[in-house]
């Protein structure tokens, strides 16, 4: 066929496979122009297939008959266990079998086999873990949040620009303001490795550099692409998830403090869980590790149907805006 | 007098100099064994202390006629104004004219300051910022968040243990839990300081160091002492007053949503403005500047009196309590 093809790891995640698979019928009602390869135990998959009507030629079943845990170290688990739902669907994309992957498995174990199995795109130095997060004024991208620490200024170059390309091509937005994020927005402000990234990205012709950025900023939505190495990234995401979190919990037992404010609670009550869900990160889900030989989708451990569908439908339009091959054209420009 | 002496920077903040001297003659009302010496423009203290009632042997005048503003470039400011309120203050610390120091003026220019002309305790490597963020649990103190980025895994050690002494002192945490900020909660995760630190902290007996934490569990509560290079540290403390900020922005406009929630916004307006400033950073003001031959502590810029007077009262916990003699001790054990 000339369409997306997508390898789902039906094993990973905490609602796995039931969530998981309902995802990928959903994914495969809402495009037409879709192939799925559901990979994972048949018996399992088969089960949770017979509770839908779909398109039979819309879906293939492979069989794994391993599971990699959370819990699991992630090189060895990659190298042990090959018949692992995640291990197999990391060969279909080497294999050209399929144009991208979906998983959410152990994060640790798809960044290490995203290297070591599907391989970088030519001359991409560090394939970036980017999120998309959520800001008061839509989502922003947060590049790199994966397992590149220290890395150097070059790298911060490459993930500027394919962060670009992605927000451009993928989120629909225009020429998408990049921020470096540093502890203060003059030039001079930052540790070394900002203090030499930050000329990189002065210099570079084909990104909208707007300077450096502080992580304060971040939430207002004051840059569409943020970038920084993936020990910060990580830092900036779980403390979005904690402080979120940890508010969520604070107002719920607040409400709870007055019989005025008992009462208030029930009358705000989903206005203000929507208000506050959508601030939550995991409700973004998909994150992409991008620069491989093809796409692999990274969504939350705790994902449902809806982020299971919104990130296979995310790898058809890579595949359709041919995005690896603008990352090629941009990184090779220099 | 055998009391305690605090140098209070009174044209420092956006509120000064009314609520800067409001906190000092609250402070001194509060304590006795306590002088407080005002400094910035004379005429203006005058003005703001002729609206209140004080003991006159509590607070004396010394007159500045420079005033240090946000935007300058921190060295040059502290090398060319010599009359400024601020480094008037740091000149009474480091001649011994006072104990220590408050001032909610410009971060960059109390930091290099400090440096400079207060100057560092004997053994002390770099002097952490290292203000008390709040968790679920209380508080927990973040260190480092000044200037010292690029830190080495010898001074992280440091500040756990300054961090250490702080908190059972000062806020009166029985043997407090120090965490290593990570991206993993395992030992050999994270960037080449953090996996360098990790030993180091591990082996000292003087701490109670529980492992790496990672930022998702901040606000949670999971460590009394967070400790991490100052980069980190500015991104976190900079991403819980963005996060937080932007929740609450979002709350209020959700709250507007639909007649039903507006009601309920009324009933809950008072008891929900009060659990999410309970969560801002700025609430807890009052940041020590660590390991100085005196004690240097910064308030936020938007201080007001209660914020001023309770910085000023813990200058006063600091030396009763004799914290650089217990930091030397425990710095030196090594």
């Amino acid at each position: 066929m000339s369409g997306t093809v997508v390898a789902l790891d039906c094993m990973g995640g905490d609602y796995a496979p039931g969530e998981i698979v309902k995802g990928a019928v959903e994914a495969v009602k809402e495009n037409r122009n879709l192939l799925v390869k559901l990979v994972g135990k048949e018996e399992l998959i088969y089960e949770e297939l017979s509770k839908y009507e779909y398109d039979a030629d819309a879906l293939e079943i492979i069989n794994a008959t391993e599971v990699i845990e959370m819990a699991e170290a992630p090189a060895a688990a990659i190298r042990e266990k090959t018949d692992s739902s995640l291990v197999k669907c990391q060969y279909l994309v080497k294999h050209g079998e399929a144009d991208a992957m979906v998983s959410a498995g152990s994060t640790g174990a798809n960044l290490v086999g995203g290297h070591v199995i599907i391989g970088r795109l030519k001359g991409v130095h560090r394939p970036p873990l980017a999120p998309l997060i959520p800001t008061l004024e839509g989502v922003t991208l947060l590049i790199d949040c994966g397992a590149n620490v220290d890395a150097r200024p070059a790298h911060l170059l490459q993930f500027a620009k394919m962060g670009s390309i992605y927000m451009e091509n993928i989120v629909g937005v225009k020429n998408p303001r990049v921020g470096l994020v540093s502890i203060g927005t003059e030039e001079e402000k930052g540790n070394a490795l900002t203090k030499e990234t930050f000329p990189l990205l002065k210099e570079a012709q084909d990104i909208n550099f707007i300077g450096n950025i502080e992580a304060r900023d971040i939430p207002a939505g004051a840059a569409d692409v943020v970038v920084c190495d993936a020990f910060v990234g990580n830092v900036i995401l779980k403390t979005y998830e904690g402080v979120s979190g940890a508010l969520l919990k604070k107002v719920k037992s607040g409400l709870k403090s007055s019989l005025k404010s008992k009462i208030g609670g029930l009358l705000i009550q989903k206005s203000l869980k929507e208000t506050l869900k959508g601030f939550q990160i995991e409700e973004y889900g998909g994150a992409p590790l991008l620069g491989l030989n093809g796409l692999l989708v990274k969504t939350h451990g705790n994902s449902k149907a809806v982020e299971i569908k919104n990130s296979i439908l995310q790898c058809v339009s890579f595949k359709e805006m041919d995005l690896n091959e603008k990352f090629m054209k941009k990184l090779n420009l220099r």
